[in-house]
């Protein structure tokens, strides 16, 4: 008889794991299990579609359920799982349209149910409102971009200011010319970044107007089914929409009740195969965790790269393969405006919280030629051991994305800055001086 | 009594050696002479001051002679060094525009001759013609933009599609709409990319209507000072502008008539030091030999980026310091119209004329995710050995430029295409795609 593979969500690590379970082996059988209405979309496009830089909201959609079934991958959207009973190897679904509730046996579980907004226990947030948004799912997108079109606001309170948070103001911005406050509790970006690197982001959301309260929520003032304001310790912020952007955390509700084991982090605990605890169950995405390459421990940072690639090993060993997930370092990269923040590795607040022996170097350097026209400045920061070698880089100002890699790279070969400053890099006027950002970096840590 | 140094040649390796001895040791004397009359400029930004991107010639400088004076560095423009006297230390030096002949001592001396434009003896380039031009000083950029704006020619021939042959090709249409006809003994930027990956470049010059022509040049049709056509062996192209960019030459003559030894690519031959086989004699930049780290070899690709890395090096070790180039790996970008094309290591042919068992993956791959406006694709090309390890990498399309590093990094850490599958690399969706171009390429070729 087939092995039946149970999904449960169907987004980055679910579907990637089904795919390549499908690709190592026709015959099992999958079956996925999404709560939303969509699966095996790009959540991360999210903001780029409220902006209106993305037409309707399924662009964003890789493949359709109807598509996966002619793979013969069956996915059920609109259906939660209710519970996994992991002796008996059944889950609980319910199907959220016709309140139907069933049984489905498994032989292998993929468990991939994500990360949810963070919403604190905040006076305000007892229940919805109709202008009170996070940005996670399609629905999100589509109901925030619908509110826009229909109700006009012109002042907009986003509560954080991580990527998400960041990138909101942008479409807001952008996108519908909305008055944006960004209320959040750390400087922008932090703690992803070093506060000296947030303030060059700071910056920028003050030249695009955004207005940047650094100060914790007390309350979400109402009228009804309306926040009207949201309110600080000294300040109350009028809003007509608020976005809620405080941070993510892994859906592990499902897991826990189930005797899946969770990690340090919070987040389920997997090894480099994404095996859990429990035999024939695998985790991956925004719900589990993910090896550190710098520090050797178990990490959570929630990011569309690592969803993808631990559902691939995931489902590669669920059809009975041997692949190993090599582990993180945490680059990410934001585009705010007309600069980028890019980061990987550890920050400096972070390696020093671990007790290295840290040392930086910041520079400010060019992104081309001095001579080019469209260029602009680029902050360097190193963050590395006494002994030289590389704990982390951030970079932020113009064309950052892509030059951060050169740093993950270093950090996935355990370089020093004096390997860094070595590297034979790409060079022509239009895209960076004749020595790189990062090497006018290197060059001043090796000395 | 304090050291002297000579530096012969102030473009980006003798300026970066002088400066690297100033900043070591503040009491070396340093005297610099260059034939042209300008020193420390960007010479890659050529093509764009012609575009018209950049406003004046001298925009290219980083620093003039009088700025360099005050560094405490002598610097003498116009001034050619017509012999090195290796026994007895001293240069001969003619100053260009009085005449005059002199000679100087010397106790260290620098080799940064450069490089110079190919010029084969072909019909009709037995002497200069006033719409003949070469692009390597800021000379001849302000020769080639004086006359187009002078003379306003409506058809140039380049002769040549390397770098500076496809990248005036783009200044010429794009800045002064002038029709442009491509002849070249190879496709475009072949042999340093491969032919197929060439293809792309071709299509980009068609679709900007650049006329591309495969063949040999077999004389050059004069009416006295006057290029008028650049005749090939089928056919003749009427040109009022002719671009010769047949490739780069070291500049030899001087330090083969002093007994400084040339290495087997025919430029100088240095150590890790930049030290030639003259004790106190030191080469670096287009004059000058590296080291390929991938082959182990000594290799002649005369860039910017190590020639201002040799120089330092150079500087460092005359001044009594002990510093190693590590190496290069024939990283290089061009940007052409809409796309760029990047390279690092060994291109197939390069692997296979060399013997090593090759093997090869080309993907098509996505600059950014696929539901993001402005972007396109990015044809990715890995060359690497049956075992597995990574031996080159080419990039043609869109964003290229600084991707191409993270390959640069990965053959500076000898690693295999399962290695670069690992890479935690940076995504957000105007930049990449979640499986960034580098992995899809990598995971294919790991399969």
């Amino acid at each position: 008889m087939a092995l039946k593979l149970v999904v449960i969500g169907g987004v980055a690590a679910g579907m990637s794991a089904a795919s390549k379970a499908r690709r190592m082996d026709p015959d099992i059988e999958i079956v996925v299990y999404e709560k939303s209405g969509y699966v095996s979309y790009g959540a991360c496009g999210l903001p780029y579609y409220v902006q209106g830089l993305i037409r309707e909201p399924t662009d964003l959609v890789v493949r359709t359920p109807a598509q996966f079934a002619r793979r013969g991958i069956q996915v059920f959207v609109h259906h939660e799982v209710t519970a996994i009973d992991a002796t008996n190897r059944r889950v609980t679904v319910k199907n959220l349209e016709s309140g139907q509730v069933f049984e489905a046996a498994f032989d292998r579980l993929m468990l991939s149910t994500g990360g949810y907004a963070l919403r604190p226990p905040i006076p305000g947030l007892e229940s919805p409102a109709d202008n009170l948004f996070s940005v996670r799912t399609v629905e999100d997108g589509a109901a925030i971009r619908r509110f826009i079109e229909t109700e006009r606001p012109q002042r907009a309170v986003i509560v954080g200011a991580g990527y998400i948070g960041v990138e909101m103001a942008e479409a807001l911005v952008v996108g519908h010319g909305i008055e944006v406050t960004l209320v959040t509790l750390f400087p922008p970006l932090v703690p992803t970044f070093d506060a000296d690197m947030s303030e060059h982001v700071s910056a920028e959301l003050a030249r695009h107007g955004v207005r940047l309260h650094v100060e914790g929520v007390q309350a979400f003032e109402r009228q009804g089914p309306r926040v009207t304001a949201v309110l600080t310790e000294g300040e109350g912020f009028p809003a007509d929409m608020v976005l809620l952007a405080m941070g993510v955390r892994p859906n592990t509700a499902l897991a826990q009740a189930a005797g899946i084991a969770l990690g340090p982090t919070g987040a389920v605990a997997v090894d480099d195969h994404q095996r859990t605890n429990v035999e024939g169950v695998y985790a991956g995405g925004d719900v589990a965790e993910a090896l550190d390459l710098v520090t050797g421990e178990p990490a959570y940072v929630p990011l569309g790269t690592t969803a993808n690639k631990q559902g691939r090993v995931a489902g590669e060993n669920i059809a009975g393969g041997d692949a190993a997930f090599a582990g993180i370092v945490g680059t990410a990269v934001v585009k705010l405006f007309d600069l980028d923040a890019a980061r990987t590795g550890l920050t400096e607040a972070q390696a020093r919280q671990r007790g290295y022996d840290v040392r930086t170097t910041t520079v400010k350097a060019s992104s081309n030629a001095h001579y080019m026209p469209g260029g602009g400045p680029l902050h360097v920061k190193l963050v590395y051991e006494a002994s030289g070698r590389l704990l982390g880089a951030q970079m932020v100002g113009h064309a950052a994305a892509k030059r951060i890699d050169v740093a993950a790279a270093a950090l996935h070969a355990r370089w020093g800055v004096a390997d860094l400053q070595k590297l034979d890099l790409s060079y022509a006027p239009p895209y960076a001086p004749v020595w790189d950002a990062l090497l006018v970096a290197a060059n001043v840590a090796a000395k």
